[in-house]
């Protein structure tokens, strides 16, 4: 009797035992959608993205490659890098222009032979050369565009100070197309004018919204040519300035700089990684610039990038999600005027003989984010639109475009994949390159949103391939 | 000969002129897709919503219902519509509440039985008693749902001061979501409070964004209970106010307002009209609100909708659109706190037989465009859905959600199909009913987009129906 209670405690004991073991199946993966959903909770909810965003604009401020401030905010993101969580972190040395403002930057309209005069505000573009020491006077006309200086030729322009003004046309519905037909005249407005014996170059503002700020951004000179000072004028500086010219008959101009351009200057890349579960060579990467121009503190352009590639990182690492491939946040230096930083990542890579599954750049402002362009065969652009669905809920509706990360240009000449955030674009131009890219710009939602939309592209590109 | 020659210069002649006649086709119908562009372009080349909401921010400014600033609006909006074109300009009279903040308004937390006292930010919710004459203080406790506080019950309530402490959820893409669901305590916080003996409310500011500035808004009383005053607290004094309580056993809390509710005044809602073509009397409306709280200069709410809806007129008659029906844009009186003015709008409509084919408002802010909520029958949704390719370019993609304005709220009910426009959501809880809802905070392409967007869809449904 006693042996058949045993036995049969033993056979029911047995059946519970099996009955537990097997009731313990393991939970079923979470789908994509609800992955993604987390990505953007964490965002919402836990980001650092903005106090980053911060720290990094309000604590470092400006930091144009060479500066002082430009390896403060190396050391800065190495350390947020660190306090997200990767894995790893490491600097990539490049060599980097160094162009200082300098501390005189003033211009005004001349009537009468100098009896009056009328103020407006101006800034030396990028890489210009100064004037002379006091200043540079001369009689200014005005041209729309290069075919319009060209038929006018050296007898109308030699002398003088050449005035671009060609305005963004408001038409386009991302605010990028217009900047790419205007920016021309920044870069290249100065080599052009020479052609014809002018010594200096007044380019309008590449903004959209008229108002008393002037823009910087990087202009260039062919090695051939003189070089003569060129300046950016405000949106209303460049109305009053185009009125005074139709209303004054050899109205003259004048302008001072003293702006340098000195020794290249050692910086730096600032790469995170996380390690993925297969310890391969494959490596998704997200990525900003970290430099950024002098007049405001670079919080759209570039800050907003360099936060959220780093809380694509941070946010990996607090859900515990566990990519199968490498997933990497690049700070790239001196995208503004040079892109050294881009180059030599993209030297490294081919190195180190690392396989790129695809690298995505945010550089086109902390604002809500409304899709992708990218830069990629078409069947890879049919598997981007086929994850529309998982990112509709969540605003981001657009993977038509083409086009990519400017620091990404050189890796994407290699057969990479390349990617861009495409934040909605109406506002980029009010702050771009001026004074008025300041953290207070910046709203925590639309920039949380960016960083979230990334790190759920890395982890469907991961996942799935691209 | 003569005759033949004749005969054969007139058989030519006539061929001739045959010829010139038939080779004169009218010019082909334009397209939706190019009259929509035509729409979007003078919008944003041309557009006059922006000096617009210049003008009604800052040179009227706050304009609450039953205020002289108000009637001010009144008298502005109209010479508005007829400076956009209109054909007719009209005013509906509706009587509106009257209530005033009054010039006391201040609140703070106190220590040790009066020995400290810490200041925190509040306003008081729009229709709310006034505190007595030199204030009210007493013991706050913190309750984070209407659940907790029947939990609590008379026993811990009575006497003291309720704190409504729900933040918005900001795991929610669309802020309205959050809105919803926070925005009952403002409402009812202290209709409910005071059931169980409660003496005051405090009601966090409904706002994602952590900051100083409290939000108003319309509340409520229940006419069977005893009326106790009710302030918003920001969201930064909310946090401050929380902490304070869990550390401080039996904290007191003062606040003191003085605001009053009045007789009922006169005001109106502006109608402004383009005849259609073919006579009727169907119409398609846009609308916006004319009032605003009294706190900022009601820039985004609802300025913008009111200068989109004018502009609505502005561009179809600049264009020479020609639609069928009549187009009305109407200016609504009270929407903050009573509705009265929709209520008017939907009697008349009723009372003149007006056959409307649609009603549009715009009254989520002056931020991008993103789609149109509407309350419509599934075939009237799927013919929206079906216009979707014709607003993508513009970046307007979502037809899906349901909803409309409350200004419509009338006409839906006797079976006008309403929408809304529905703009990029992230940046309007900053602004929406504080002091921070104020003109620099829209940008010029947002609001004209807005305004665009409206026009294009009045097109379409005053040429194909809905």
């Amino acid at each position: 009797m006693v042996k058949k209670i045993k036995f049969t405690f033993l056979f029911f004991s047995l059946v519970a035992l099996a009955l537990v073991v097997f009731s313990f199946k393991p939970a079923p993966e979470p789908t994509d959608a609800e992955t993604i959903k987390r990505i953007f909770n964490e965002a919402l909810t836990n980001g650092t993205s903005y106090s980053n965003l911060d720290y990094l604009t309000n604590k470092i401020g400006a930091r144009l490659s060479g500066s002082m401030n430009s390896l403060k905010a190396v050391q800065w993101a190495f350390q947020a890098m660190k306090d997200a969580g990767a894995d790893s972190v490491y600097l990539q040395e490049c060599m980097v222009p160094h162009w200082e403002r300098g501390d005189k930057e003033n211009a005004k309209m001349i009537f009468d032979g100098g009896k009056t005069a009328i103020q407006v505000s101006i800034c030396a573009l990028g890489g210009s050369v100064a004037t002379p020491a006091d200043g540079l006077i001369a009689e200014i006309i005005e041209v729309k565009s290069f075919e319009e200086l060209s038929k006018l030729g050296k007898e109308k322009v030699a002398g003088k100070i050449v005035f671009f003004n060609s305005p963004m046309n408001p038409n386009h519905l991302e605010t990028f197309d217009a900047y790419g037909e205007a920016v021309k005249y920044r870069w290249a407005g100065a080599s052009e004018a020479v052609k014809y014996g002018a010594v200096g170059v007044v380019v309008r503002s590449c903004s959209l919204k008229e108002d008393d700020y002037p823009h910087t951004g990087v202009m260039g000179y062919k090695d051939t040519l003189h070089k003569i000072p060129a300046c950016a004028i405000s949106t209303k500086g460049a109305r009053i300035l185009s009125e005074n010219i139709k209303a004054n008959k050899n109205l003259e101009f004048y302008f001072h700089m003293n702006c340098k351009t000195l020794p290249d200057e050692i910086s730096y890349n600032v790469v995170g990684e996380i390690y993925g579960s297969n310890k391969s060579d494959e490596y998704v990467i997200v990525g900003g610039h970290l430099d950024s121009w002098d007049l405001g503190t670079g919080a759209h352009d570039d800050g907003a990038g360099v936060v959220q590639s780093i809380e694509v990182l941070r946010i990996f690492k607090a859900l515990k999600l566990k990519p199968k491939c490498n997933i990497r946040a690049v700070a790239f230096m001196n995208e503004e005027n040079g892109g050294r930083g881009g180059e030599k990542y993209a030297e490294w890579a081919k190195i180190n003989k690392e396989k790129h599954l695809a690298a995505i750049e945010s550089d086109a402002g902390g604002f809500t984010p409304r899709g992708f362009s990218s830069e990629v065969t078409p069947t890879q652009k049919e598997k981007l639109k086929s994850w529309k669905p998982l990112f509709e809920p969540y605003g981001i509706h657009n993977f038509d475009r083409d086009g990519s990360g400017a620091d990404l240009k050189k890796l994407q000449e290699t057969g990479v994949p390349c990617l861009e955030l495409m934040p909605d674009s109406q506002r980029y131009f009010d702050y771009h390159h001026a004074s008025t890219d300041v953290f207070s710009t910046v709203n925590k939602r639309e920039l949380e949103l960016g960083g979230a939309a990334m790190a759920a592209l890395v982890w469907m590109i991961a996942t799935h391939g691209l």
